[in-house]
């Protein structure tokens, strides 16, 4: 494994290996100026983190840290056993959201405010939970199998590596506190200690992250003795098999991801900072292989997870139906973190090819576009329109079939917020003598390569709705440097050009892959990628029995589906939408910036052109049906 | 509606109706001799019996009343809150089964034994239940909704049922139990009382039959009141909805099943029964027709109900996954317990079809051939081979992959074993002026036609091996009568041989519905039904997304399933189970016993003839991968 140089500044990175072939870049670093996600950004720092805290407090979850403050818990406490976890997540998206808009005093206040709440209800000895411990309460530790307790620390250390990152020797006393939660963690469970793992990953890696931010080793320590723990069989059995939590075979020995399908994510993060930290070259083998047959047989075409609805699991190879598609919102968001620790160790694409397919299809998915309502399981079939969702009531968590303001297990709306603040972090990455953009959005980038030289670049585009992704050197130190450009796996007949302000415009082909340009970069120098954006059917893997004789349709990046509000007017407006049939011999062609596609009723042999929606923004119009998969005419 | 004649003889049969189409007989009037069901039966009585009872007494569900009679309750109880119901079942199936065998003094002896521990245990005013209602437990029906109280109750009245209709005046003492019992329920849930109904539907159909079987009409009055108060919301909400336990809408408008299939289906047995007895004919009209939608839209082509793990419930329309099919055998049994309420009301065959469908491929496949273990899901799609069960050991409901010897919710082993006890009663029924053959077993049927004359059949056959029934009459009252043969609805190219002792022979084409002949007939008349027995492909409903591109195969009533251990020593030896395709150019044919297709691997194009398994006897040769629905060659 290549070993990066360390850097002494301190980069607002959620991710900082100290090994790997590529070095992530920080939200002070990268910015995104424009598009879809500076649009989702926007919303979120605007709608979902205030909604967030609003259902934060009105549930009470807050508040159980007031009464563990105030010694008056058991009594009172509200939410599940892991509801702190969502306060940590929330203030790890504030914390990222504050320095994304380079301070904000009201949110900077609000942030402290919360601080002071949870620091107040941490116990002398670093210990911090409102479930358990107290007279009246579970012990602590007594059940690791469902507790959690392990799982929020784990979040509470990610929050506070927001923290150190974004505002290094801040007084607030978070990162005090995750230090002091996690001193203990390495006491109670540190070599000779409890050998017990957490029924639900998550520790694993905050606990590497910590340490990295803090320069702390046993917390990298600790978090390996996590991970090689896991399959020794130390949790009780399971009703669905001790696959659930990951602990039927070892994380080395695993083949595919399996079992619940965020904490198989999350561990696989976790043990992928532990291998890069470590040298553990086995075991990063041994993920990639994991990642590698979990994509191709375990994933759904937007990039989801999980294919079951009771033990929120994946399935067997192949076993991925679509209507009842679980893919969690938090599966998304895992997985994204896995592929990113991936990326970032061996520089391979696929990996930023599969966390550009979930951010767009899944984790764009989940929240409206006012961003105070979420899907928690993201289904591709739905059949019978959903009910109108209540903005007042909170729903079960996968009920819902419109999307819902809160759920009783609400993780998934601050694991979009956190992902969202931080977005910028994952869009680009530099080695010793280069820069690699791996998800295209208009924004800015200035940062040094990995030998020290700065260089800054802008970019501009309209991706997803259109392909052509300029990249504008605005200044570069001498010397040639390469800069990569990331050519999406579906991007087949993709140009790039080379348009120096000294020198000749040279445009050659890009294959899927990396197009890189090595040359001595001078301000004004232009690299144009054009990425063919025609709509494509996409036919699935003959071993996929559920979506058989069916395709998807895709644009760039994005997964197009059909929904039964736009068959209003049209000559299938009566037609049953299980009678429907696409044409697949007639190309998917864009019509007033939609995309239309050619549709038959079965039975009537009525036909219409039917436009599609962006799955991501499907159930927008209210309840309706929609499909991803289609049948094709004949089958 | 038909008033059918109220005879005064007790028959020994499940179901009595007061009014209806058809009169059932009971297991004193037909008798079933040979094949695969008498075997049944005898492994049933041999060995199932026993194993239910040992493991009733490991697993402390019965000691529970010991406790209860003892006063040390809750101390020391074991099960789960329903777990007093399997007793019940248990109870009624050895109440069958010694009225099956015409008496056995070492059965009667256990039966007596068990009821005596039952009555030791029911309070005073006649509540009974080993989980509520005492110092340190839940009060009595504190919760509904999950507590099953009534749900236990409901089994006990049908082993009552079973015992006086076959034993009517013993000494035994369960009648007054389930009589007391079920005065304490009128009492607390009658007109003005308690309003609310149960979380599992079961109390209905219960309290209908006693009250049939005791001249009762106050059990028939609460059953209806039941019946009509589900939909009203009574109960608390529900994280997948009050669908769950069909308390969402009322069951005159309801449209399908739907929700958790044994409680759909016990709760349309029910409401068929006040139907049927109150002269209800718009709540009988809207059973037929929710049957109907439920048959065509959400029952696999095993006969199967219920699509999802989570929550044991029916799907939508057309959302059937072969794989993680969840069929619950008892959603079989209560299935075949709908069916036979509308057969009786209507005398439709359509009923008897799916009773049928349901018995060979749903009942008949739960249980290994030895009668000790059991599949409680009955999956159409094994991808990886499950791990070999554990004689010894207890599994979770539906997540054993190979059948298992007793489950936490072990519903399934004594609903099997009562049924098929029982099972002659559900062969044959009669009319004013006929008699009608359903199920076609070797056996004999002496009974009265509804205008009292008395007649007496024989009937032989191997079917389903071989398709041809011969019915004998032995002897016939003077006057003309009906004697009706069912033909399946897949028995296209039927026909029928009258031989009568006296005249001449003749044969007709007979098509699926009913084949009648009414004459006078005399001892020794035969008609010999001739259904075609030549395998067949059954290509799925085009609306069904998880099966398209793919065939089953069917042989008479029989499902097949390609099972991966007959694969060994053919060319696919080493194929991925996931690339087998079926040739469905070629018929399936007979050879050496087996039933044999041509199949080749989608990558290798190596070929070679397979057999097919019976499905209801898959995984009879341990763990190996199992597909009900095969893809066609080019899918």
């Amino acid at each position: 494994m290549t070993l990066i140089e360390p850097t002494t500044t301190v980069r607002s990175v959620p991710v900082a290996p100290t090994s790997g072939a590529l070095h992530p870049l920080g939200i002070d670093e990268v910015a995104i100026t424009g598009g879809v996600w500076a649009r989702r950004q926007d919303v979120n720092g605007r709608n979902t983190l205030d909604h967030i805290e609003g259902w934060l407090e009105r549930e009470g979850w807050l508040g159980n840290f007031d009464r563990a403050a105030a010694g008056t818990l058991p009594e009172g406490r509200r939410g599940r056993e892991f509801s702190d976890s969502e306060v940590y997540k929330y203030l790890e998206a504030v914390a990222w959201e504050i320095a994304r808009r380079g301070g904000d005093d009201e949110l900077e206040a609000r942030f402290r405010s919360i601080v002071s709440r949870v620091a107040a209800a941490q116990e002398p000895d670093g210990y911090l939970n409102t479930r358990f411990g107290r007279p009246g309460q579970e012990p602590r530790w007594s059940n690791l199998e469902w507790g959690h307790e392990l799982y929020c620390l784990g979040h509470l250390f990610q929050a506070a590596v927001a923290r150190v990152r974004t505002r290094p020797g801040a007084d607030d006393g978070l990162v005090e506190i995750a230090r002091r939660a996690a001193d203990l963690v390495c006491e109670v469970f540190g070599e000779g200690g409890d050998e017990r793992i957490c029924g639900h990953a998550e520790v694993e890696v905050g606990l590497v992250e910590l340490g990295r931010a803090l320069g702390e080793p046993r917390y990298l320590e600790q978090a390996r003795l996590f991970v090689e723990r896991h399959g020794a069989g130390t949790l009780a059995e399971h009703e669905w098999g001790r696959s659930y939590y990951q602990d039927d075979v070892s994380v080395r020995e695993t083949t595919a991801l399996h079992g619940h399908a965020v904490r198989a994510n999350y561990l696989a993060s976790g043990a992928a900072d532990v291998a890069l930290d470590t040298g553990d070259e086995e075991l990063l083998g041994s993920l990639e292989r994991q990642w590698a047959t979990t994509v191709e047989r375990r994933t759904y075409v937007t990039g989801g997870q999980g294919s079951h609805h009771q033990d929120e699991a994946f399935g067997e190879d192949w076993e991925l139906p679509a209507d009842r598609a679980y893919s969690e919102t938090c599966a998304g968001v895992s997985s994204v973190m896995f592929s990113w620790r991936l990326l970032l160790a061996r520089g391979d694409v696929r990996y930023a090819d599969l966390i550009e397919r979930t951010l767009f299809n899944v984790i764009e998915t989940s929240p409206s576009a006012e961003g105070t309502s979420f899907y928690y399981a993201n289904t591709l079939h739905q059949r019978v329109p959903g009910a109108e969702a209540d903005a007042d009531t909170i729903s079960p968590r996968a009920h819902s079939s419109l999307r819902a303001p809160w759920f009783e297990v609400s993780c998934c709306p601050p694991n979009t917020a956190r992902t969202f603040a931080s977005l910028a972090a994952y869009l680009a990455t530099t080695d010793a003598a280069g820069l690699q953009l791996h998800q295209y959005a208009p924004g800015t980038i200035r940062t040094r390569l990995g030998d020290g030289r700065e260089v800054a670049l802008a970019v501009e585009t309209e991706y997803p709705v259109a392909g052509a992704v300029r990249v504008r050197v605005e200044s570069a130190a001498s010397g040639p440097w390469t800069l990569s450009l990331r050519v999406p796996s579906w991007a087949t007949g993709a140009r790039l050009t080379v348009r120096p302000v000294a020198g000749e415009t040279e445009t050659a082909d890009a294959a899927p892959g990396v197009a890189s340009v090595t040359r001595e970069f001078a301000a004004g120098d232009e690299l144009v990628l054009e990425l063919p954006m025609a709509p494509r059917f996409t036919r699935p893997d003959p071993r996929v029995d559920a979506v058989r004789g069916c395709v998807a349709v895709e644009r760039g990046p994005e997964v197009f589906a059909l929904e039964s509000v736009d068959l209003v007017g049209t000559a299938l407006e009566t037609s049953d939408f299980a009678d429907l049939r696409i044409d697949d011999t007639v190309s998917p062609r864009e019509n007033g910036g939609r995309l239309v596609v050619a549709l038959r009723d079965r039975l009537t042999g009525a036909s219409a052109e039917v436009p599609l929606v962006r799955y991501h923004e499907w159930a927008e119009r209210g309840p309706s049906q929609m499909r991803v998969w289609i049948p094709v005419v004949g089958a």
